[in-house]
């Protein structure tokens, strides 16, 4: 057993940034207490998910939440994705962006949502992020202590070719912040954070805020970890709390050897 | 209201080739007097599933076994995909092979297994197609008065490039005769069918042999038809059966314009 403990904080946000980031500080304490290593923030865990937010809350990289983020990962010593918050770049393009940390505080990652949520169901969800953001240019992978990591933000996780391309570049964990809603949560989580551990045969991490009925953008909450065998290993209700939990990350070459849909793969069909 | 009733046959394979297509005209009967349009058959529907009888059993196309279907396509009036059956060529390569008839019973459409299921899972299945099989070489999709379709056999409905290809192609449903095991059909079974209907909003339906506990290859069953949202649409249990679904073949575009996966990728990042 190669063992990593993760810790997934389930939280609710607050209407303002330095609550939520009290309340996400709280919640990396316990991770610690509890032998975390690393902690899974969600998506745009201090700015309410709205698409008028995002101007409004968004910040430059190295800013005060950067910061902030930045020192509770070296207080606690914790390999941090933290989340996503709203970012602004010199040119006022607005971003939503996770930052990783190494357990000094440094940045070891940056991703910028590629694919923005657009979309309007019969009787269900509407939503355009495009409204007021901007999607990123590049795929994020990157190297810790534990083998190589893929990030990507909630939308992002729904093109299979992302998730495909971060297995390619060598992860074998793929951590989300994301947030689902009332439609898209109950039909498509928990299979898609199967499916995709299970396709690419590395861990999902998926953590969302907790479920706010009064928010008007109301998330599903259930953050979830799944094996390379596509296997739940732990999940949460709707409510606030701490999901931790130990990946032993010799399943994943085993697993790989077990079932081959790695080599198995005809690169002479399709591109 | 687009509408197709499609019928998948979950039969139980007979030791005797002769037998199994008596089983399978049965069935084919009874769907078309409840209606159907499409019958699809399992893999291997009239070959006990050993790598040891894969060439015993093999025929060419156009041999006896080809007639008998070709034949059944056009007494029951079904556009027929039927199953699997063992191919061999004029090279004595033997081949996992689906053939599709249309309702005059002409070939329309054939497919060879692509990705041969080579397995070894500890305290599970261990299996080796490739001891006796050879791969097929290309993709498949093909017109039908519904519109364009597209097939593959089992293991290759776990490659996700493969399924996005015949989405591309224009597929809106995707057929697949199947047999998962008792390891890797209740781990993998129904989120692979939802999660690849959801990802390429198209429908999936996939067909197994009936469970045979003395067979030395115990077939999952639970033949399914998913929805191009990723809803279980039908669903059989392990039993012997007929499997009646009403799919409205609308729901593809519906599907699409509310989430418009299709278009959201970002070729400028993934291959």
């Amino acid at each position: 057993m190669r063992a990593l403990r993760a810790a997934l904080v389930q939280m609710t946000v607050q209407e303002k940034t330095e609550d939520s980031l009290a309340r996400a500080e709280g919640f990396l304490r316990k991770a610690k207490e509890q032998g975390a290593q690393l902690a899974l923030l969600p998506e745009m865990f201090c700015c309410p998910y709205q698409t008028k937010n995002f101007p409004l809350y968004a910040q430059r990289e190295g800013g005060e939440v950067w910061q902030a983020l930045s020192g509770m990962a070296k207080k606690y010593d914790l390999l941090l994705a933290a989340g996503s918050v709203p970012e602004v770049d010199g040119e006022n393009r607005v971003y939503n962006t996770a930052y990783v940390f190494d357990r000094e505080g440094r940045q070891i990652a940056k991703h910028r949502k590629l694919h923005l949520f657009d979309v309007e169901v019969e009787g269900g969800i509407s939503f355009r992020e495009s409204d007021t953001l901007t999607p990123g240019s590049s795929a994020t992978t990157f190297d810790t202590p534990w083998g190589k990591m893929g990030l990507c933000i909630c939308f992002d996780f729904r093109f299979p070719e992302l998730v495909r391309l971060m297995a390619d570049q060598g992860a074998q964990v793929i951590l989300v912040p994301a947030a689902f809603n009332m439609t898209t949560g109950p039909a498509h989580w928990e299979i898609l954070f199967r499916t995709r551990a299970m396709d690419n045969q590395l861990f999902t991490l998926g953590a969302a805020p907790a479920r706010d009925p009064s928010s008007s953008y109301t998330s599903y909450g259930n953050s979830i970890v799944v094996s390379p065998w596509g296997t739940v290993l732990a999940r949460l209700d709707e409510k606030e709390n701490l999901l931790l939990t130990d990946l032993d990350l010799e399943l994943v070459e085993k697993t790989r050897k077990e079932m081959p849909l790695h080599h198995g793969r005809r690169h002479d069909i399709y591109p």
